[in-house]
């Protein structure tokens, strides 16, 4: 089959691989083009622009974007609704916030535009694993399809889940359990390290994988950086959430489900990225007002 | 190797087959004499009480305990603290709270009886698959076990991991962790679960053991019971904790380590036991008197 | 000075009566006959719909809504907005959302009909204490009000805050401070319940007003309801959440501020409104699964 | 009446201050002889030693100490339970761990000395406002000293509270509500001041103080520390916990009840004082291993 594909990144570039390994034709841009450069070898056949990729497409053309949620995938995606025809096939398969994609879905149908949305796990791993899709949209379509995405999804990691906008739903959701189960680890790793016994992180890490009730993946890919560096020391505490994550707090709150350990997960995060606590200032007024305490950090003066 | 082995339940009845299974002598004893009787099949010695099961025991004694933590625990391995000659072993393989471990390894050492804490991962599943053995402990004394305890903690399930009260320290955290893991899968699907898109759990969850960042041990579980019964209809909201998980939020406040994920986890379960709050009849008393809120459930009285 | 009221509820019948007593006519209106009716001895003059009001007014009309937010709220002042006229004013008292009101401004300003968004604390007690007032609008607009608005919110309690939205704004974090508050108190509350000492928590409260740190408005209203039934028995714990609180903690993570004891106190009024958490019975789910436990509630079946 | 009183700095020296001025006879001690020599004018009698302090009094001796919890009050208190005879009464104000209380006050018996425990609140404000006294102990003997106590505690803010430790516990649990009001406001305002609507907070402080729901001793303070720097740019985020707050956290968990609010405020507390959080760093690494991200601060590299 041809393939449109726009975001060669880390995650589009090993889909495309996937493809191109599968014999398929895959027409693809980036707005990089060393990324592009660097997929020619494979056999990518590469567009000039998003109108030269839809040109280069035969007969009923089939487009996957792999793109930054938000503005990068908005202006994509209201290029391909407009520049595609009757029949032809979008499918975004970034981590679009579904409620954008339901209108998206809208606007397609009212174009006779088809359209899926696929959910995309696991970044990295996939390019050797294959990817898990969790595929939302007509289901005719879907099932068309389920074929064409088992290759980048082999072994189970492909189903139908539902109407337009549930894959980007169950993916968002995926990544909420994400930032709890990564959060859990972390925390009990602080606590493994804050003892007394001097224990060995990258010993433990690797005992867990073997047997336990904790196994994981993301146990698998601690144990390779704690073995690398059992103090971590080349990273910060700094750490990024991207969209999905404070969705799934936001959708939780929205339907009534009490999800505080994924809050937890999140406020963690956002705290990270403060240099100083305006509310920690509030607490350190009021108790040298009430008190006296006069705090400085030990070993200097007040932050 | 002779062993005897106290507490044949769920996890002790698992370990007593290991054991048979490669060729030890084996003298068990449990309080509840049809848990012992299941086990003479499979070749155990049934000991009459503790006396008894020591005077069975040829040469230097290997005892090992796997009792539920606290006052079963408490008494046995005082038992054998006493009864316990120089250079004999005792093991606890429980859930015991390592500073409870800490005491008794020293009241061992004044007596010469040799003692190892080791920390015993994953319940049923060990049966097949073998243990996670987190062992603390003297060092020589903990590598010259490695072997037998290899056998019933098989492909890297077993390691050292320091001195006396580690095992269980190592353990105890793993539980933390392993809260914070349930937690967020919990809410993870209760918030697919409250969606309007009419989600298939449990084929959710086999999707996402497949290629996804979420897979794990505790998934596979999930994904088992919810094919089973996609509404969890057979299982309350009532949810125990037995002391390692809350053991593990004390240790991280006794140690400023933050962890709110698996705090929340504990506080989760707490709620869950309670039928009414009183936190929250101050609430509703509060404002009825400043708003006048008057709040029935949905059809119903004040609860 | 003539004032059109709508919604003479617990806030607006407060609101209403300072005016009358203030020497202002007010034309009231309410969708429930017999609230307007206990306002007239009191020198409410009724109208019989909003059209009505609109014309009982004489020269530059102000029009005052004490509403529920959402629909009731944007359905009324969706009327004004269209019915009056070009220096007409317009004064939304309720807890409407403040993005709603940015909006609404925006369009009233399109019509030269001036807006103000005042949020207004503290209900009941605001009958006989007068009312604290957040003012948010055109600042000339609103200092020319301030005479008047003061006749409800004596002794300090009225000042301009800011432009459109922020009056709105101001009442929303006020809203979400209290949800902390409150909450904190009913858990403390809940912890002295818990001892074994037998504490009298309506002396306490009362005591706790007398020179503490913790003495509040709100600790008032406690040692209020305390005292007349220790128990509270006759509150239930479901507590509601009105928007405000929510949005407090929405906003909060819209702006990266970390607010987790907010958060938590919003939380914790989601969870009491469920009877069962599916949560809970994936973590009991779970357990059978890999521990084998079965948790009934003590005494009977698994609920 | 004559009164020993150890420990005379912020607490100590307000409430002899108190007695003075109530024409007791106080004489006090102090390691810090500055601190003892400001109280002289006022009419202290000054001790060289806690033995001398003890031959300085006359009849039934009666001490009162006021020491930092832990270490400085156990110390001091174990000369006393010893120093003193059958019938002299010693009374602890401080924030002591009430477990250690009940087994003071045991020992105290056993040697017919008589105990109350005494948590004092507020601080700074105490020496002009007077105290609120949680007493516990006999009842009998607390009855007896409460004319006394009210000296230093106007106007309702002395009761008897139940036997001995419940004075501190009911202090224990007043400061781990504060910890909860504390957090709602410092929460509270970090929203305000993240708004785009560039609010005055010194302005919305003082605006609450008047009429509104979240009127409070603590809101008084705040408004005076915000109207004199808004941006409370002299204070750091760094906050100390001195025992009570944690303790009211353990507390709860160990008789189950769930305190979700007060837990955050401690858990943003110890996060407070974390250079570098060791979870942030495992999140840092576990992220750029299975999605490439490598995060950086702003403007910087990897903190």
């Amino acid at each position: 089959m041809d393939i449109g594909l726009v975001g060669l990144g880390r995650m589009g570039g090993g889909i495309a691989r996937h493809w191109l390994r599968n014999g398929h034709r895959v027409v693809g841009y980036d707005l990089t083009p060393s990324i592009v450069a660097s997929l020619v070898d494979d056999g990518l056949e590469a567009a000039d622009d998003l109108t030269d990729l839809v040109s280069r497409l035969d007969g009923r053309r089939v487009i996957w974007t792999m793109l930054p949620a938000g503005q990068p995938t908005r202006e994509v995606t209201a290029f391909f609704e407009d520049a595609l025809a009757a029949g032809d096939v979008l499918i975004d398969g970034g981590n679009t916030n579904y409620h954008e994609t339901v209108a998206r879905a809208e606007r397609c149908a009212a174009r006779e535009v088809r359209f899926l949305d696929v959910g995309t796990s696991s970044g990295l791993l996939g390019r050797d694993l294959g990817y898990c899709l969790m595929v939302g949209g007509d289901r005719d379509l879907a099932l068309e399809f389920l074929p064409l995405l088992e290759q980048i999804a082999p072994d189970g990691g492909c189903r139908y889940v539902g109407p337009s906008g549930s894959g980007h739903y169950v993916k968002m959701v995926h990544n909420g359990i994400e930032y709890g189960l990564l959060e859990a680890y972390a925390e009990g790793f602080e606590v493994l390290r804050a003892s007394d016994f001097d224990l060995d992180l990258a010993e433990i890490a690797e005992l867990w994988r073997h047997n336990s009730l904790v196994t994981s993946r993301l146990l698998d890919l601690l144990s390779t950086k704690l073995s690398a560096d059992p103090e971590l020391s080349k990273f910060g505490d700094y750490v990024e959430d991207l969209g999905t994550g404070r969705w799934t707090v936001l959708e939780a709150i929205a339907r009534d489900v009490p999800a505080p350990a994924i809050t937890a997960a999140l406020l963690t995060r956002i705290r990270s990225r403060q240099d100083k606590s305006f509310g920690g200032q509030v607490l350190s007024a009021l108790r040298e007002e009430f008190g006296g305490h006069v705090v400085t950090r030990p070993g200097g003066p007040i932050a």
